[in-house]
């Protein structure tokens, strides 16, 4: 089973090299979209959206348009959220930020600080459709929907179909989000600052050693954040990719875009992805602030099928619930 | 790995059912088309293509259009051409049909007769781009470019690709096509009569038992057509698949799609076809007429890997050119 996953993963580059498609967003037709699903294969596009490019969304505005409405805030010791740590019980564990509420004020004044307090690192990414949620009517930045899109307009043209969730993203350069993929087609909008994305298609998803790792979060102490084991019976062990970006394993071939501001990129479902950003400061400094549209996959068709077959990869006869085993 | 493919067929069943789509030609848009290849399913179409309404493509109109023309007919005991037939010898061998050529008029008058030499079953069915081929300027049925549209528009349109090659079909109702998979986006178009199309998604070939068979033609002598082994040196053994069309194996989910005169079907590409017709006599005389256009099949992407891992399913760690081995 592993040679024949190796082999997948080796046709497929054969077939498609190292390469992805930049397109300049006025000259989207329609037929590009359901064309690009069916490729799946990420795609940088050019000036697409213009919403933002009169406020900037600067710091003064974003504080216009939220306000004193509190905000989920990410909180890590180091910008690794939802990632592996060595716990000093000598365990590695899969690791979920503490959140905390906090208005966009002090938020925004947590970057470019370096007293104690401000050596934790604050990442806006809550994930749930924090603009737009098909399933909850209203939402924690619901404020924003009416300075936004609520659906990708060269997929809602194409297909008519809404998204599943839009996020808000807002971090700074120590924020680093963990190897993974989702089951979402992904529309990834940078309005200001840098993304950079590594990339590897599901079919080298084999080649990323996955293991169970018990659950924990961080949790405030009097001695600052602590990386606390949950119970178990609650959080059930994770399975997550382990990867050294430094490093990725052989036969893989990591596809880099960078996504600057007035960029968008389309991440197919399934692709791997460790994600990085900067401010646009000299060192990199201030925040990056990012868009994202999700979109149900396909599933009718052989998308699903395949993707799933690739996910789990040597474990695809095992009758489990993906992160649900004991 | 059988027990993969396995898993993979039954998933795939689960996600598609027993159905297909079925659309008004006047409704499509440019999207749909590369939707449809990204689900790769087929697509029944009614009422597209308004070509032929005139004319009919009557025996008379056909005789007017190739006059004295030779065209390729291919030749057979039975309707079986390219199919699995047992040789006196006590060996199964994969038999293709004899080719003779014949104007329009005496391959028309074989139809419905009931002598000897009408035993014989005609089938104008060349499969080589007949009308156009992206590789031949000329081809055989040149004369009929001027009355067709030498690419579907709703593929045109939206992706502005050529065929590889247009086909016409001329047969009656003793004329089978054995089960197999074209690597090849088909859109088949249905003029005079009926063709019964049996489908199995390309998840489900690893079903059909398939085995290398030793290479035969029909050839005529004096006692008629007979079945001749070809010399294994230019002629290596065929992978074909065994198939008996009333009792599909196990595990398998046959679709059936009737198209009728003015109907087109959209076959993805991999898609496992067994195809019967019928003329528009009481009893399914006369012949049935048919057009296709073959496009090449999306490299890009995943589509090509996982048509190729499923067609050669257990033997795809073999590095077997297929039908090319000894």
């Amino acid at each position: 089973m592993e040679q024949v996953l190796r082999k997948l993963a080796k046709e497929y580059q054969d077939l498609n090299g190292a390469e992805f498609t930049r397109i300049e967003g006025r000259y989207i037709q329609d037929s590009d979209w359901p064309r690009w699903q069916h490729i799946g294969r990420p795609v940088l596009i050019d000036d697409y959206f213009t919403f933002g490019e009169d406020e900037g969304w600067t710091d003064a505005w974003l504080r216009e348009v939220f306000g004193s409405i509190p905000l989920s805030i990410a909180v890590t010791p180091d910008g690794a959220a939802d990632a592996l740590k060595e716990h000093s019980d000598g365990r590695t564990y899969f690791v979920e930020p503490l959140t905390e509420q906090q208005d966009i004020t002090s938020f925004l004044a947590s970057f470019g600080q370096d007293d104690a307090t401000h050596q934790e690192v604050r990442y806006l990414q809550s994930q749930n459709g924090n603009i737009y949620n098909s399933s909850i009517p209203i939402t924690e930045l619901h404020a924003l929907r009416q300075h936004i899109p609520l659906h990708v307009p060269f997929v809602h043209h194409s297909l008519g179909v809404e998204p599943d969730a839009v996020n808000l993203w807002i971090g700074d350069k120590r924020s680093v989000t963990s190897l993974h993929s989702d089951p979402y087609e992904n529309i990834y909008h940078v309005i200001r600052g840098v993304k950079h994305f590594t990339l590897f298609p599901p079919t080298e998803t084999c080649f990323f050693p996955d293991h169970e790792y018990p659950h924990a979060t961080y949790t405030r102490t009097e001695a600052g954040l602590q990386l606390t084991p949950s119970d178990p019976a609650q959080h059930p062990p994770v399975r997550w990719l382990s990867f050294d970006p430094d490093n990725p394993p052989e036969g893989t071939r990591p596809l880099f875009i960078t996504v600057r501001g007035g960029q968008t990129l389309y991440l197919p479902a399934g692709w791997n992805h460790h994600v990085r950003q900067a401010g646009l400061g000299e060192q990199g400094q201030g925040v990056c602030v990012a868009l994202n549209w999700w979109y149900d996959v396909q599933m009718e068709g052989m998308t699903w099928v395949w993707l799933a077959f690739l996910r789990k990869g040597i474990r695809y006869l095992e009758n489990e619930e993906e992160g649900r085993r004991d």
